[in-house]
């Protein structure tokens, strides 16, 4: 039996609510007397709350008799990480659910299947991501290096960024489905807040490695020339509908072992820039990268792992890069609107279009990748990598190099004309 | 009585249609006996056919009695000037009767009341705009000028413009309107394909002045810089939703005595660039103005009307600029979510945000007026201006100076500073 108005679980009401969804009573291998609303025999099942991200609340649910495992993802209508001054709707749940569904058909090896979703409770039960799964951005800052990651990555991008846009839907698709995500205009609303609004001005949320960044935070409310080009990204991230974006694409959204990279979390999908979605993954792989001089001990230097995030950088673009163009050249002929077979088939013209089209994106995707960085340092919410280190004016060493690199990003991006003169440009900071 | 589903009107069913609509029947005056359905009184009403566009049927209904009228416009699921042939989706009448009521509240003496909309009958009942109001484009043949045009124009685009986008408007409410006009995805795909393909690809329905314009016709389909902007320029109509726009701002769409200005048919209307509506005005006054060269006679030079178009074009752009950065600052600090006060009210950075938008905002307006005159030369349907030269070959010379224009305008538009510099190159063609 479902519940038929909303709550908020904890790790009790949690078992009565999957005994009550038969699907999830089956998922779970639960045996007849366990499902029964009423029996007393839970004592196979355990629940564990293990959300640590920002938003939401998430539980593992294990039948330990079977071994079968579910994760109920629920959202509140506030940030949880903040609490109830910070509303934020809980209709997030039915774009997460969507997006998980649409992402997870265009690239099925890298999402996580959903079991069961409902919309009343903001409800999401879907696979449990098993051990050795662990959010990438922890494996960064364990110094774990994951071959597979760009080109999995790589894959997703390209699959639901070129399979979601108008290279490849009708016009008529496609406004369909930006309509649709339309609704999730709350959660475009919190992102134009964070990223392009409150790093540069005077926020209560915003914090940083006080007082070494005092300066640094200061100087951003008085970088006109930076709010400008902020400014120009904020607009095409509030009105170019290109792709169903993830939205939210940072290495704590990417679970991973050395075989598996599973992305989740797309609570703020909508159709937006794909730009926002490959900057937010390379902006926090280079956040990753400066983080690494204040993770080095006596044991590990870390320098052969800076230079992994560096290949991975490199090697996340280009082979985003291939893949997109691949997909682009085998369905140039499909029912895409953007560029008809009859206009741009022809070899030379296609080459210059498809030139131009990634060099915007790329632009783009650094122009976003660097607004993410600065309002992960300045900003409400920062990462790990750079929390993780104890040593304040160590950190904020750390934190001043991605700073500046980021800000010299975001002002003279169209200069750039390929991945390796960013990493160049990481490597000069 | 309403019609309880779609069926065609013509001169006598239009009067069956108004006596059975209360309202309708009210504001053309009738008596109580002539508003019967089965009266045979209706020999005071008079009803004549005027549609000339492309798309729809028009009908003025007259009491002769009272001297009351109202227009009848009714969407057929086809393009009347081509015929079934050709389908187009008889909703685009919703999108006009909100559209027109949109833009009424916005610019209230420049867009005609609309007194009753039928979603079944696909008809909107709106204001005769009665004589002397005429077409625009036929007062630019016949050489009349209109001294408050330009001012006019720039009032109704500033407005509608500017109260639709993100500098006045909050992401909710932002978005919550484009899903709304999502709706009209049909009409964008017309556009895209008469606008943006047609005229860069064999089609069926394209012709030009021939044999004389053969070889610029055949050089559209070669020249591939051209076809890489219009690819970007197509990408940001179907992508970027920055303001209710009319989405077919030419010179038909607007009609004029010396002392109203007053836009219609805003059928197209969806959310997307500011650029295509200036562009579209400003584009249909330069194929006026090469037009003159083939229109003028011995008792008429037409010089002294080309310096007047030239300054309109100028008047246009200048005035809408000045009324738009007026709106700006006068709302500022209001739900506009786009540019927020505590980051950009500083005077200088404001001035130079201001700068820039303005400066995109013409750049994007030059390419969609560039690529809305080719299209009216080579495309399928044209304008009345040329059509109206009898002379094909001397039509010819004067389309090919406005196609030149068109392209260089097209491919060398961000070279452009301002409105005084494009009214120098049109004098140069």
């Amino acid at each position: 039996m479902a519940f038929s108005e909303f709550r908020r679980l904890d790790e009790r009401s949690v078992i009565e609510y999957v005994k009550g969804v038969p699907a999830l009573a089956s998922k779970l291998q639960l045996a007849e007397a366990e499902a029964e609303a009423d029996a007393d025999a839970d004592h196979n099942i355990t629940v564990k709350e293990i959300g640590d991200g920002n938003l939401n609340f998430v539980f593992i649910v294990v039948n330990s008799a079977s071994k079968a495992s579910i994760i109920i993802k629920q959202a509140l209508p506030y940030i949880r990480c903040i609490g109830e001054s910070w509303p934020l709707t809980k209709d997030r749940a039915y774009f997460e659910a969507t997006a998980l569904e649409e992402q997870g058909r265009l690239a099925p090896n890298h999402v996580p299947q959903v079991y069961h979703f409902d919309l009343t409770m903001s409800l999401i039960a879907m696979r449990y991501l098993e051990p050795p799964h662990i959010i990438l951005r922890k494996g960064l800052i364990a110094g774990i290096q994951y071959p597979l990651l760009a080109p999995h990555m790589a894959h997703f991008m390209a699959n639901t960024l070129f399979f979601t846009s108008l290279l490849f839907r009708s016009t008529l698709d496609h406004k369909r489905e930006v309509a649709k995500f339309c609704g999730n205009a709350a959660m475009c609303r919190h992102t134009q807040q964070v990223v392009f609004s409150d790093p540069f001005q005077v926020s209560q949320y915003n914090h940083w490695s006080s007082p070494y960044l005092d300066p640094d935070a200061e100087a951003l409310l008085q970088d006109n020339l930076l709010k400008l080009e902020v400014a120009h990204l904020k607009s095409i991230f509030s009105e170019r509908a290109q792709a169903l974006i993830h939205g939210d694409l940072h290495t704590s959204s990417v679970m991973v072992t050395p075989q598996s990279t599973q992305i989740i979390d797309p609570e703020f999908a909508f159709y937006g820039p794909m730009g926002f979605d490959i900057g937010a993954f390379l902006g926090n792989l280079i956040l990753a990268f400066f983080a690494q001089d204040g993770l080095l001990d006596q044991s590990n230097d870390r320098k052969a792992y800076k230079e992994w995030i560096l290949q991975t950088i490199e090697d996340t673009w280009n082979l985003f890069y291939e893949k997109f163009i691949a997909l682009w050249d085998e369905h140039r002929n499909g029912a895409g609107e953007a560029y008809l077979p009859a206009i741009y088939n022809d070899p030379e013209v296609l080459l210059l279009a498809q030139r131009r089209y990634m060099s915007d994106l790329f632009h783009d995707s650094l122009g976003f990748g660097a607004a993410k960085m600065i309002r992960r340092i300045v900003g409400v919410a920062h990462v790990e990598d750079f929390e993780s280190i104890t040593d304040a004016a160590k950190r904020a060493t750390c934190e001043r190099k991605a700073l500046n690199l980021a800000k010299m990003l975001l002002k003279d991006r169209r200069k750039f004309e390929g991945i390796a003169e960013i990493v160049s440009a990481i490597r000069q900071f």
